[in-house]
């Protein structure tokens, strides 16, 4: 993580509420705003939905709250007294903040169908501390954190209207990822001063390009959500119509959309490699999504990239039973990476490639399958992982 | 494997062709069939398609043939001259039968994108030694197999018209298992004496009740293909037309297919035990499929057979994203083994069970995850394996 910058009047902490097993281990988080925000949110397709997400639409029916409570270690999904828990975690972090109820949105990552411990958020919350530095920022990062290793964190900053916007994103999310709609827990904080019909749809139409774009394991979980909160302190005239303005917005947040989402694929769980395909020369960016999530999302191709095996049948395969229309005779495959890039199949067809070459440019820690249809100028850039022992290990005996 | 009977009339034979570079691994079978067959076929729908698939489609033009040749190690799909190299290899067997090219059909499994060393061939298959004995039917068997670890048979009889039928399958397959209308390499010979259009109908209607109903990786190959050869031998009168007796024969052809199809999952490349999803009380068949199908695909709960957790919560997080409509509030879900069955989730939500217990059910060789979702009379039963880190050893290193 490079130099992050802070959206103003916005303050982040977390603390050890005892629901993860570890004593000292972080595992409630607060993110509260000066001043009310405008929210919007993108929430999971899966029809199994986790209660904290029903409380959360139903706070957002005006579009607006000020604070979001998270706790990790428990998706409080498909659980006992889930709504009602979901509330007590709500009603303690509006005391504590001294807001009103309809103000606080809910979060939990964790394990499915178990009842949530409120009474330990409950009695927890009151001994965090609030601050707008980055290290409170962390706090609150590593207390929504599961099988996450590292911290995914990004910035940006654009100038309207002669003043400096800020948007300040967070999130988790490292297996069961495979978005759909929704996205793993992403937090995304803003002075910006939008109109939150404007920002609900810079969100949507970023999701399906950034979020949406990345799976670890093809796993939909039932408790994604996305929420971005701005709170308008910038101090900028409100962005109020599609213009030139909005566009600024909505690409810097695009920018940080992208950022989390290829930090979320390079630590998806067990991952040694971050393994991103980009389709090119498409009729249509639909055609060209649907081949490179086919190839990220094949536990095939996966695999090959964890044994930097430059197996590109296995390619061509995913792309066959995509659902995807395209001719085979035209399709050229190359691997890339920081140590060069090599050309393994031409028009649909295998070329005899210096092997040695290949593994050292998949032995990198980044690496790229770029596909190239030769139909036309669409194109379109997914990220995946590859499928390692230690992804079968976490998820083996992922609650014990 | 138990007892197996062969069909009458047909001979086997297998010998190491050295496509397969340990010199003394069988790589090349054949079967052939004393007199002229009636043959149904089905492919996989993977856009991407072996040329062999596509000869065997020529060469079916009138529903005959008497013969295969199968070659491991190289699946001469996406791979320079495979058309070529193809009819190289059927008239290579033609040639050794004294057989016309065109009664000869041709099957390739292994890497995608090289070329098939089809001089090799040549040269190797005068060595073959045909038989009608069980020795000569596994030595096709292991000809045929790429990571499969063990032989996959079987075989049904039925009486039709006073005569014993017989119908005996055997196939391979362990990664690349996702079939779609097509399936894995599966030739099943019997000497019922069936009309062509019958014997179509039979086997494919079976394939969607068997072998799409397998799944060890979610990908779909791009040799998958099941052949049903009816010689005629048993002497009865010709199935021509859908009564008992077609009703009789079809359901022995689907039991060998589902045995066959049960042995793939169970061998599924890595695999430490084969996982069956049980989907009761649904409103429709293709409801309850499109579920369980969903539930033996999900990599997080595959992970969680392996390291036997009853982490139900993924069984319901895989529901959630299959795209089928239930109602989550009626789903029950048990566990069940040789050592018993436990009940984990009831109207869905968690149900406090013994751990220790759940455990036990799920250590044994083949478990069942059992959904009930009381809303109609349908179900559907698919087959899995759990995800291992053998798996991911396999396929990280396949070409090498």
């Amino acid at each position: 993580m490079s130099h992050l910058n802070i959206a103003k009047g916005f303050r982040f902490g977390g603390c050890a509420s005892h629901i993860k097993p570890q004593s000292d281990k972080l595992d409630l988080a607060l993110i509260v705003s000066e001043t009310m925000c405008q929210v919007g949110a993108v929430y999971t397709r899966n029809k199994v939905k986790a209660d904290p997400l029903l409380l959360n639409k139903k706070v957002l029916q005006d579009g607006q709250a000020q604070a979001v409570v998270i706790n990790s270690q428990n998706a409080n999904a498909c659980a006992k007294n889930g709504m009602e828990n979901a509330i007590r975690e709500q009603k303690a972090a509006a005391r504590f903040l001294d807001l009103e109820d309809s103000a606080v949105l809910v979060a939990s990552t964790g394990v499915i169908g178990q009842e949530l411990p409120v009474a330990q958020i409950e009695q927890s919350i009151d001994s965090i501390v609030l601050g707008h530095t980055l290290s409170s920022l962390l706090q609150a990062e590593k207390a929504i954190m599961t099988t996450d290793t590292v911290e995914k964190t990004a910035s940006a900053q654009v100038v309207i209207d002669s003043q400096v916007v800020t948007i300040t994103g967070l999130c988790k999310g490292s297996g069961m990822i495979h978005p759909n709609m929704g996205t793993m827990l992403a937090f995304i904080m803003s002075d910006a001063n939008i109109d939150q019909a404007l920002l609900q749809k810079a969100l949507y139409e970023n999701t399906q390009k950034t979020f949406n774009r990345v799976s670890v394991d093809g796993d939909t979980s039932t408790n994604d959500m996305c929420l971005v909160l701005a709170n308008g302190l910038a101090n900028h005239k409100k962005i109020e119509q599609e213009g030139s303005e909005y566009t600024l917005f909505k690409e810097a947040l695009c920018e940080v959309m992208t950022s989390l989402a290829v930090q979320i694929a390079k630590d998806g769980e067990g991952a040694s490699r971050l393994v991103t395909c980009v389709v090119d020369g498409a009729m249509s960016e639909a055609q060209a999504e649907i081949l490179a999530k086919s190839i990220i999302s094949s536990s095939l191709c996966k695999a090959a990239m964890f044994g930097h095996d430059a197996n590109w049948g296995r390619v061509l395969c995913a792309m066959g039973y995509s659902g995807a229309d395209f001719s085979v005779t035209d399709v050229d495959v190359v691997f890339e990476s920081h140590a060069g890039s090599i050309k393994v199949c031409e028009q649909g067809k295998g070329l005899d490639f210096d092997e040695e070459k290949a593994t050292e440019v998949l032995l990198q820690p980044e690496v790229t399958i770029h596909v190239s249809l030769h139909e036309g100028d669409a194109l379109c850039t997914c990220w995946g992982c590859d499928l390692t022992y230690d992804y079968v290990k976490i998820n083996g005996d992922y609650r014990t």
